[in-house]
């Protein structure tokens, strides 16, 4: 913990190896990781793929790096231990920020467990912030893999989009029109990019008023020749001083604690009764012999029962 | 229960939003459901955004149903309730199957609790069983979301890849490459569509060989023409008859039907403690007074000592 505070890189892998673990924190860690307030700004970034993602988020570090801001980067991965292949892609174009002792990447994997990353994610994320990241951006690798999951994590969300003709109109039809707190056309060198921008701001006109009153800004990067990222950075601050505004900051937080508590619940769930118990129950509900409810309920009651005898 | 055994649209409509609606199902009800030996092929398709999902589950839809069979169709929606524009775009192209009294088509939401779906989704598939349904496809609505949960459903999945340069090689990077166990080129009568199909066996004969031993066949369609869907349904009729030769049906069933419990105790979980003490119990980590993992113990704990005292 001290060299987490400290802002040593091998204290902080070696620290999110803990937490990602899954296992029971000791007691001085699990303190010193949660009485420290959250101050890092959480950026998670999305879109479909082909579309820039890695690129930008290298870019986007690379702007944070330019104001001197210290930055934490989470590589998820929901898909199995599988995916290295696509890790490594990544790895690559993180190269140039990969020596620099004031950016920290780590890749985490959801390891097939429901609510996997809703576990490891705020863990990692209460170490890079006591590590003095200023700024963690989330990036998803893959597709159509819990991107939701791992949106709600963050306190900013920017969406990316292809320039291609109709692309905006496919992302919005995807539901992306209700994810993003900033929106960016990327590869704005390509053709179709400023229809691709104007599409997309008349699909967001369009759109019901979000709830929370936010008009995410439609902006364009070339993120490859690191053009238009100083937009997105200062449209990110901007949501953020919002957010801290307009509460809307705390209220993200606590949602985004409650479904960690209830994946940890999972977590004690699973090392009380066994996997095997778990399998058990799962079999007698193929064979028709109980109903899912009722496991539910006995699965429930079992370590229940264990902790009141204590 | 009786009209959904006669296989009444009415009927199956109603018990899915029962059980969609998360409450306590009617004692009778559950065991009708949970008795009933599951029988239908549950297929899963999955790919980005434009690839014509939506196309193709309705030209699959077609091929089942000259083959006489009974169809089931979920389209599942991970993201909030407000993505109807999705779900409209793909009940214009389901048109021609509406009026068909042999196909059931149903939209779920995950409605933003951590397992929603994997909740939902095997309820509504065991009244599409009980409906007489031999296939039922699943097709999840929206780039990036929760893709993982749901495939995780199917006993197969089809992964659909676009014909343009370089698809092939986004997609495998994305993590589908370890997905699918069928794969479809689909809009194979654009450029590139056969050499997307040649890059991808190339990509799936590199990938680590599947812990199953199944070799996912990669084929062509045109879906929008009709073309190539009978060549898909025989893959995945073949895929179907090798899980049960090779035991992997049960198999999968159990880590669907285990994975359901779990999410049912959080149902249960919030039900008897109630949204408000979890939003306390989040408020509390976050002020730093709490660590996570002694908030779940809490939350486990207190409807633990509620049943332990009935």
């Amino acid at each position: 913990v001290a060299g987490v505070r400290a802002g040593q890189p091998r204290a902080v892998a070696r620290l999110i190896s803990l937490v990602e673990d899954g296992g029971a924190l000791p007691q001085p860690v699990r303190a010193a990781l949660s009485a420290h307030p959250p101050t890092a700004h959480v950026v998670g970034l999305t879109g479909p793929p082909g579309v820039g993602k890695s690129t930008s988020v290298a870019a986007l570090v690379g702007e944070y790096r330019r104001r001197g801001l210290r930055v934490g980067v989470l590589a998820v991965d929901p898909s199995s231990p599988l995916s290295s292949g696509a890790l490594l892609g990544d790895r690559v174009r993180m190269t140039e920020h990969e020596t620099d002792p004031e950016v920290f990447i780590r890749s985490l994997a959801a390891r097939g467990h429901l609510g996997g990353l809703a576990r490891s994610v705020p863990h990692a994320l209460r170490v890079l912030d006591l590590a003095g990241c200023a700024v963690v951006l989330i990036e998803t690798v893959g597709v159509g893999q819990s991107e939701t999951e791992v949106t709600g994590l963050a306190d900013s969300t920017v969406v990316l989009i292809a320039p291609g003709a109709g692309d905006a109109i496919q992302a919005a039809k995807a539901g992306l029109a209700e994810l993003g707190d900033v929106y960016v056309v990327n590869k704005a060198d390509q053709d179709g990019a400023a229809r691709a921008a104007a599409e997309l701001r008349t699909v967001l006109a369009a759109a019901v008023g979000r709830p929370d009153g936010w008009r995410p800004p439609v902006l364009s990067t070339t993120a490859v020749r690191g053009e238009g990222l100083a937009e997105v950075v200062d449209a990110l601050d901007a949501h953020h001083a919002w957010l801290r505004e307009h509460g809307g900051l705390a209220g993200r937080r606590r949602r985004r604690i409650a479904v960690e508590i209830e994946a940890l619940v999972l977590t004690a769930l699973r090392e009380r009764v066994g996997e095997a118990a778990l399998d058990e129950l799962a079999g007698a509900v193929l064979d028709g012999v109980l109903d899912p409810e009722t496991a539910a309920r006995r699965l429930l009651a079992s370590p229940g029962r264990v902790a009141s005898e204590h």
